[in-house]
């Protein structure tokens, strides 16, 4: 029997020091728990996605000492896989990028030797092929009794059950089938519902190569990821016969026999909406610490955006630590500040009213001269919603706050925000959440005790820029709007397609329409916190300076 | 004797009936020219960066019926290579992303066959990988007495006398090195210097497999990349025979005879401030003509980065489409003003103006409550910028501008710039153009006549958002400054190479300190016009929550 330890780490992108020495804490308590090899996740050393800093010598030379460094500071009986960069010794020859993405085994206090990723994920929010040279080598050490194969994340999600085609010629995981067990160090990103994926995508491996298998996955918020961990064991039947809790770190121990693995089992969130909530109050409360702010300031409407990221950054960083800026205009209704109140009362959390209306009359009075005779319009709905933003942004800069942004998916996907003006923030919270599912994620909230207020949830939404302004008078129903959005978005269906599964033409039309319109937008918006397979952010590269014409 | 035409095109991302017209009209204007082969630039069809549009299954379709369309109109007399985009009949098996980068080979009115890119550069502003599987088969064919070579683009840059390493481990060339000709359909982005090295490279291919050589450029601005054209022809010395002008759509015909290859050349700017103007006066143009603009704003300061932006836009737009927007502040000097109105009537541009002096009162007075007994600091300075980014939002709402913004490389690689403020617009014109580039392009500009204003050339740069404030109070001398960020950011070199060079070891820590604390800016900065190699924009993808530490 073989005590293998599962290290789920939360590293900070480029902080060796930082994610080195919890690499050296997790072997201390995995030798003091018996275990003789010890797994951290993928690129665990630097952290995932280091982007390109892996293109800047410097780090990736310090990446590599800090490697020999950690190996000597192990305990001197546990045999450790590291994930971490390697230098591609043929670099310098043909058809060689200078990096792999590797596994480090280090023992007896020296890396003896790397594994490298065979398949590279090049799509979404993967950028792999732009660093990495495909790894040819066998994935395999022979240690005491066993044969253990090595995978790196990526190397196991080939699978044609799963997908509808394999994306990869090689199974880099038949080469390993009559290994004893395999490891997988991964950065799996989180998605709804992906960790059942995974079990389900590694369970089928383990049973189809009688194969147990060990995935130890990243956990915590990096820019607009969110790794959730949840690493897990399937033995050979392939069933989970271990996992460690997601969204948070964690040290799991497993006994693996030659006829079975045993280990601990953390049930999952129950609902879809445990599982969101808890990735965004880790996506924020990561992007804040890894950036180095301690409090968070947004602006209250008394709308249920606003309200859920309220709720959010309280559960995040702490409610003594968030501030809540009220601006009321003209135009706001009495209930908005109202709901406002309410709900930070319901938080904890403190609030500051600066309201808009002298700097929106000044701003008319400066702009007078250019715009007498012009009707009201755009332009001063915008104002008011940039001189909101100006102010959130005056608050960040006196006292250090991470502004964040409020939008929803469906406001971010049709363009229904202003640009330096509600968009404003270090982190866009729940930019990749459809208004259907805030309303939904806040109800779930406020399944013991009201957290958002009734009558947010209840009153119609309103952007409030101009008198007696709904939602509904500019766009689709929210209900429609994000079926529609999701077929087109997530799930990249041909508007034929959207219109045959029962959404009127005209609708699907204009909604694409407005989708193309906003890339603007997006362009320019903060990091979003990713919570479907298909997000705005990093996996989304869109052409601004474009038109879709077809040929006769 | 074969007659070749070179349509040196301007397409337009997804525009296919716009593009597909083009193509038909250069084909009737070669065919009027006696030429019997027409090659057009890579993905000329699409347009050339159309990223995530290749997701989507409407826009892939679509290409295909304009690609059929197109082939029925074309001259029946005229054979036709096209850059487009083909479907590999291997997805849905393995290994096969779904999509080829093509040439597809048009006669009699239909499509022929399609000769698929080999190499698929996936650095830099290139990501090939994401959307493209590797073309496997000959892409060579016999067309009357002459066997032709097809390449695309990336299939010639793999020559191991120009690169340290050859990026590739297979060479596209030297199987087609019998063919009596290679043409090379391409969407080479300009760089400084590009069109030397491409010449240069490409000549060095043609004689070393005696081949003469057509190389077919894409030209004019696509989001922040511009394209110059610069279609040229090497004979079976290396030497260039043919060449068409930059920065401009053209089709030049040239002759193949069995020994020699005869056309025109067009000279070459003779100057690298020519060559970066034409670029720049491109990239703003094709920005607001293919996202829609007719006009441009931008804020005037009286400072010398907005002074060359003005210009610049006077250029590509035509001075009576250009506004430019002084926004004095109580910390304003006078020449800024008298600066400002005296640039633009050298230009020929209007101006308003509209003081920022009460807006601020009202700001300090709105954010009183919460600032009283805070000392004067950051909050307050920004405050100046973003009012001016709000006036000028609201200008280009009301009217419909495109606000461009003004920023150099030197200020936004070290963040001396006010997100939500001076770095608002659509368009970063000289985003990649470093401070001491500024002064050599405007100096140039004025070998004829004053355009820019002498005292702008002249004075201290200042942002004058507090009294006498330099550049040179918070950041190093620019010509130290643009020497270090040339070497970290274009050349990548390690901090000790820079210092070896020369430089202050704690003045090098301090660049790379504040390039790496204005990653966030730069995340939500608008798309930059790409000049050097390595330029902020697509092509740098750096994290944000992250930390660089190294284990002891």
């Amino acid at each position: 029997m073989l005590k293998v330890a599962l290290a789920q780490l939360n590293p900070t992108v480029g902080d060796l020091q930082g994610n080195g020495l919890a690499i050296a804490q997790a072997a201390i308590a995995a030798t003091q728990a018996g275990a003789e090899l010890l797994v951290t996740p993928e690129l665990a050393l630097c952290g995932y996605p280091p982007r390109d800093l892996l293109l800047n010598p410097d780090f990736v030379s310090a990446t590599g000492r800090a490697l020999t460094t950690l190996a000597a500071q192990l305990p001197p009986q546990l045999t450790v896989l590291v994930g971490t960069v390697a230098p591609n010794p043929q670099a310098g020859q043909v058809g060689a990028k200078p990096l792999f993405n590797s596994a480090a085994l280090l023992q007896g206090g020296t890396v003896q030797r790397f594994f490298h990723k065979k398949l590279l994920p090049t799509y979404d929010v993967f950028d792999e092929d732009r660093y990495f040279a495909p790894g040819q080598g066998s994935n395999r050490f022979d240690w005491k009794q066993y044969q253990i194969g090595v995978a790196i994340c990526e190397d196991a999600w080939n699978d044609e059950t799963f997908w509808e085609h394999k994306a990869y010629p090689i199974d880099p995981i038949a080469a390993l089938a009559d290994c004893d067990f395999l490891v997988n160090l991964s950065a799996s990103p989180f998605a709804t519902g992906k960790q059942h994926l995974r079990e389900r995508l590694f369970g089928h491996g383990a049973q189809r190569w009688q194969l147990p298998t060990l995935c130890v996955n990243q956990v915590g918020g990096n820019d607009d990821l969110i790794f959730d961990g949840g690493s897990f064991v399937c033995d050979r039947q392939g069933q989970v016969v271990a996992r460690l809790p997601q969204f948070a770190e964690g040290l799991a121990v497993v006994d693996v026999f030659p006829d079975k693995v045993q280990g601990e089992i953390s049930p999952l969130p129950s609902l879809p909406e445990a599982e969101i909530w808890e990735a965004l109050v880790l996506g924020l409360r990561d992007y804040a610490r890894k950036c180095g702010f301690h409090k968070v300031v947004l602006g209250l409407s008394g709308g249920i955006d606003s309200a859920l990221v309220a709720a959010i950054a309280a559960a995040a960083v702490g409610p003594a630590q968030v501030l809540g800026v009220l601006m009321p205009s003209p135009y706001s209704s009495q209930h908005s500040i109202v709901d406002a109140q309410a709900l930070a009362a319901n938080l904890g959390i403190a609030t500051q009213m600066l309201p808009i209306g002298p700097l929106m009359a000044e701003a008319d009075r400066t702009l007078g001269p250019l715009f007498t005779g012009t009707p009201w319009g755009l332009a001063e709905e915008n104002l008011q919603s940039r001189l909101r933003g100006l102010l959130l942004m005056a608050v960040s800069n006196k006292w250090g706050h991470l502004l964040v942004s409020t939008g929803n998916k469906s406001e971010m996907a049709v363009g229904y925000c202003t640009l330096y003006g509600d968009t404003n923030g270090g982190l866009a919270v729940i930019g990749d959440l459809p208004k259907t599912q805030v309303y939904a994620l806040c109800r779930w909230l406020n399944r013991e005790r009201e957290i958002i207020p009734e009558n947010i949830l209840t009153k119609p939404p309103s952007a409030e820029l101009r008198p007696n302004q709904r939602d509904q008078d500019s766009l689709p129903p929210y209900e429609v709007l994000d079926d529609i959005l999701e077929r087109l978005l997530v799930q990249r269906q041909a508007i034929a397609e959207i219109v045959t599964a029962g959404h009127d033409p005209a609708t699907v039309t204009l909604v694409q329409r407005l989708v193309t319109k906003a890339e603007f937008k997006r362009w320019q918006a903060p990091p979003t916190l990713r919570l479907h397979n298909r997000a705005f952010g990093s996996g989304w590269r869109m052409p601004l300076a474009a038109r879709r014409t077809e040929l006769p």
